[in-house]
């Protein structure tokens, strides 16, 4: 698919606003800052996977420089979180929702990307995978967590999944749209049922699991 | 203005010698390494921010490596303030003017960049802002400080306000010298006065003063 | 010596799958991960200053995504390790040689892959040095410790001489293979006689050696 297309646009722009939305509630209930660093830390977490991407595939300068509509929707998303985000009664869960939410159309969105410009199919599943990581990885190492991507067993999974599904449509010839929204579907669930339940991967042999 | 123009360079090289004080002097301060820690720490403060707006805008390798000047000084900076930086009475304060001067510079050389590389003039802006800002955040993360441009009010702003007024100037017709002087003068003007009162941008609606 | 040659890809897939090792062991004994933070811990240390040095290069996508024996090396050291890791004795005895094992085939490797690429004699000692210390780093970052580049004075110096000797030898016309054995095994014999005596380097003018 062609990474001008409305389908393409919609997912990445989709996730870049989820991630902002996300990257300045983070800001807001963990390290309570201003304005000004609520709306840097809501931007890195929109733009970073997308910008780490397009590194990675060597498409520079970043798709963020050359489209205005990137900067609008991250920065947009940062200040509606800013303004509302105290109002919010659950503002821990809808940081988790959001959070999948960005993790499964970045997946999805990498991975067409990586596919349209030509990367070898493993390579796109793990691109895809990095996208979807990248912004929320970027968020942590900023205020000093340690990266979800290590903490969390269901973070890489789904987003892997997500990814993989894309590529294995593309690569049997289902139509895009359904492949791609079936494929971000799944990821978010799959997300959203290790939230629910904290459930981790295995842990090393001899361990027991951990509480 | 074209990146190899005296003026470019002097911004640049001038901006790369004060973040390699800064940084040199912060791992005196915060970490008291040896001098192998701290002339890393001078060199990734100096040559980041560059590197960060060199990958952004797909000139690589970047200026540092075409470039023998830039690794020469950022070297010769740490390796001063490895020397004398002990004997300084005010470390504290040297520290914060000089990440000012290296602020302003950089993002006053960074816009410009941009705006020679033929960046519309948001994404100047924007990269101006973050290529000052970025040694900075770089350094920051290494020595696992939450960095300033997330906790400091008036540091993207100033950076924003100098690059603003580099890619206004050049809109309007201005020429270049008295143009970047001023933009780096009043960038550096505004993040002394945040430094000296205190001052941080508005906190969330319903929040009070932090103290 | 081109990037395809057998002595070039068996250095840097050995970096690779030493550097593999390395990050599982230390994601097993610092943090306490499931497989998957395991594994990504591994993988990031394993590809980060491989993909570093592609970026600062130019030469994108990086090695790891055009070519799939970076990747599989990878995974495999980082399961080898996930699985046999809490056998290990001495865990963090392996986890000091693995991680100078993985130093000096990077420093070694970087400094060719830039002299391939025809950057000048001194970047090419930095980028090698760069490149052994990068994977490292990253890995310090994601589990917030400070990085050993900044903390231990034995771990850039001996990545710094590891590359020199292999540009060094190219410019005298050595041949690559003696050349490039005795760059990486002195870069290793510098660095486990660092971590061996505990030996950093000097301290600034008028501070007392630390204990």
């Amino acid at each position: 698919m062609d990474t001008t297309a409305p389908l393409f646009l919609a997912l990445d722009l989709g996730g870049t606003f989820a991630f902002a939305l996300n990257g300045a509630l983070t800001a807001l209930r963990v390290a309570r800052l201003d304005i000004v660093g609520v709306v840097t830390l809501g931007m890195c977490t929109a733009l970073g996977g997308g910008i780490i991407r397009d590194i990675l595939l060597g498409a520079l300068p970043p798709a963020t420089f050359n489209d205005w509509r990137y900067l609008t929707v991250a920065a947009l998303g940062s200040l509606v979180a800013f303004v509302f985000g105290r109002g919010l009664d659950r503002i821990a869960t809808s940081i988790l929702v959001l959070d999948a939410a960005g993790l499964s159309l970045f997946a999805v969105s990498g991975a067409l990307k990586g596919l349209d410009l030509g990367v070898g199919a493993a390579q796109a599943v793990i691109l895809g995978a990095i996208t979807g990581v990248g912004g929320g990885t970027l968020r942590d190492v900023l205020i000093r967590e340690v990266p979800a991507v290590l903490t969390s067993g269901l973070y890489a999974i789904p987003a892997l999944v997500g990814a993989f599904l894309v590529v294995a449509g593309e690569r049997v010839g289902v139509a895009e749209v359904p492949t791609t929204v079936v494929a971000a579907v799944v990821c978010f669930a799959i997300r959203m049922i290790g939230v629910h339940y904290g459930i981790d991967a295995p842990g090393p042999p001899g361990t027991r699991r951990r509480a």
